[in-house]
């Protein structure tokens, strides 16, 4: 991202207004799922992740790698990992999808490995260890952290909606203690787009705040929706799209493909900013 | 561990009886604080932990590589972290400290990132995304699953000592549900042992469970309080400790002084294990 600008979250709505996008393209290189013809190995990862990068670039603002499929790649992953994130274009924001939280001295260790190693711009983390868990990460000037609230998964139900014996709900207090401890320039959360209806009071409590909204594509959200509930001033939604773009074609027109599917979030998000007068019409 | 024995909980009671102690020695290796003469890289730590591994071995039941501090090292911690696990004795409990979690097809990736792949017979993970996100874990039938209930940190306050509507508190709703979707041979849970006091009500939600406690040593906890409510038939406790034995001497004597160190919390534990009938005095 453009590290000139002084405010994280205005450089990041900058963005959001060149690219007429608020596209998050999450990179889940599933193995077994890599399109024919290509070696179904860490190399064939690579080369799979890079064409999809160099494809769909013109229509997102974002790319969120998940660590998750990387590390399933065995010692050789991490090293895919850093190769895919430096094909990266340097102006596109980087979340590294890691969900990590721990106690102090080993969320330091974290931060280091996303942030400082692996060049990652931002981080998700999971606030089941308190804030105390997250502030390593929010210390760091010039990165995100974003903080998992309320998920997009079916089992977002087993915790994260329990009623407090205050009237209030788990999600909603993770976020207020959370926005406590940082501000809308080092912060964001994650918000599943499979609960629209939940979006209002998403904003009565972070009204600046950015949200990373999953669960669009695969996992049939709103895009609609979350936009009329969940935009604030600054856009304040990336929304990411991993499956539906990345494996929109197995064939060897899968680059093209998944261009093809970016381009058509990128249409229906500058609509909407439009709609919203977040942009002009051009 | 010895997979001979049908009950994993039965091989690790075994390994128990037969260690006459319940340490899990954690391997947290920051660079930082290597003893001198070791060189300040991932070499040096490999060295590092190879040594200790080797001097602590005769007193622990288990091993507990934090993932975070390898991961700090950039991607050769990866192989820096698969050639530490490699050099663990065969007849120790392998505890992969990664406290992951996430949807069901990224748990998956997870799941054969550190059972597979790093070869661990044990991972840490994180609730916060519901059981959901816990059971491809669970589904492998000779590893352990490890649920974050009541870490031992002081933001271990901010969410999971909340009180729920019921009456209830997040961290025992976590437990108790967490234990209905698995069994006690295939789930562990973490609880710190800077909360002795909360052992009993551990114990009525899981009898039967294996616990890995955290918090002695550098975290101040109570050996004898813990195990005096913690005990079940199967002794049911994993005691850890890190930086109090890794770093119990920064000279060229590091291992021996680490070994002491070791030496003196399986002497304690011996001694608590007696008491409780749980091994005859030899």
């Amino acid at each position: 991202m453009n590290k000139e600008i002084s405010s994280q979250r205005t450089a990041l709505f900058r963005s959001i207004q060149a690219n007429r996008s608020f596209l998050c393209v999450g990179l889940d290189p599933d193995v077994d799922r890599l399109p024919q013809g290509l070696p179904r190995s860490p190399e064939g990862v690579l080369i799979f992740l890079r064409a999809i990068i160099q494809s769909t670039a013109p229509y997102c603002v974002a790319y969120k790698p998940n660590f998750a499929f990387f590390e399933a790649l065995g010692p050789e992953g991490a090293v895919i990992l850093q190769q895919t994130i430096q094909s990266i274009p340097a102006d596109k924001l980087i979340i590294g999808d890691a969900k990590r939280g721990d106690i102090g001295n080993t969320a330091k260790a974290y931060a280091k490995a996303v942030f400082d190693e692996m060049k990652c711009d931002a981080i998700t983390v999971s606030p089941y260890m308190g804030v105390e868990a997250l502030t390593p990460f929010m210390a760091y000037p010039d990165k995100w952290t974003i903080a998992l609230a309320l998920t997009s998964n079916p089992g977002s139900q087993d915790y994260q909606r329990l009623i407090l014996e205050d009237g209030g709900v788990l999600w909603e207090r993770v976020m207020s203690t959370c926005a406590a401890a940082s501000d809308p320039d080092h912060l964001m959360f994650v918000v599943g787009g499979t609960h629209p209806h939940d979006f209002r009071r998403v904003r009565e409590i972070a009204p600046d705040h950015f949200l990373l909204v999953p669960g669009f594509g695969a996992q049939q959200g709103s895009l609609r929706e979350v936009a009329d509930q969940g935009f604030n001033d600054h856009c304040g939604i990336l929304a990411n799209v991993s499956r539906a773009i990345l494996y929109a074609s197995d064939m060897d027109n899968y680059a093209q493909e998944a261009a093809n599917m970016a381009r058509q979030y990128q249409s229906e998000m500058a609509e909407l900013l439009m709609k919203a007068q977040l942009i002009t019409s051009v």
